[in-house]
């Protein structure tokens, strides 16, 4: 599995820990659901500042979400 | 300070930790001095499979490199 499913996957656990649908997660984030769902498909090499929008949305550190 | 500049200066501790030169660490991770000099000012997004260059270049976890 390469960074960007580990990460993926990581942002779908945490999403739905949160009980976010990845509209909310769009919503919250500013970013669009289809962006959200390449991500959590691992299509996506999101930059630092994706995952600080992420993180907040999420209310996680940043390290929360790399932690894989 | 923003992520880029929390970033750049996590960075620049670990490489200093490590004892590597910006070019040391270029040649290490396959990305240019130049970039890694940019990273290190906060001046680049970078993503995640730069991000994981780094980690690996620095021996650390990608985790290591966002706690700030």
């Amino acid at each position: 599995m390469d960074i960007k499913e580990k990460f993926g996957l990581r942002l779908k656990t945490l999403r739905k820990e949160k009980g976010l649908s990845q509209e909310e997660l769009a919503e919250r984030s500013g970013l669009n659901r289809p962006y959200i769902s390449g991500i959590e498909q691992g299509k996506r090499n999101v930059s630092l500042e994706v995952m600080e929008k992420l993180a907040v949305a999420i209310e996680v550190g940043i390290g929360e979400l790399v932690n894989f």
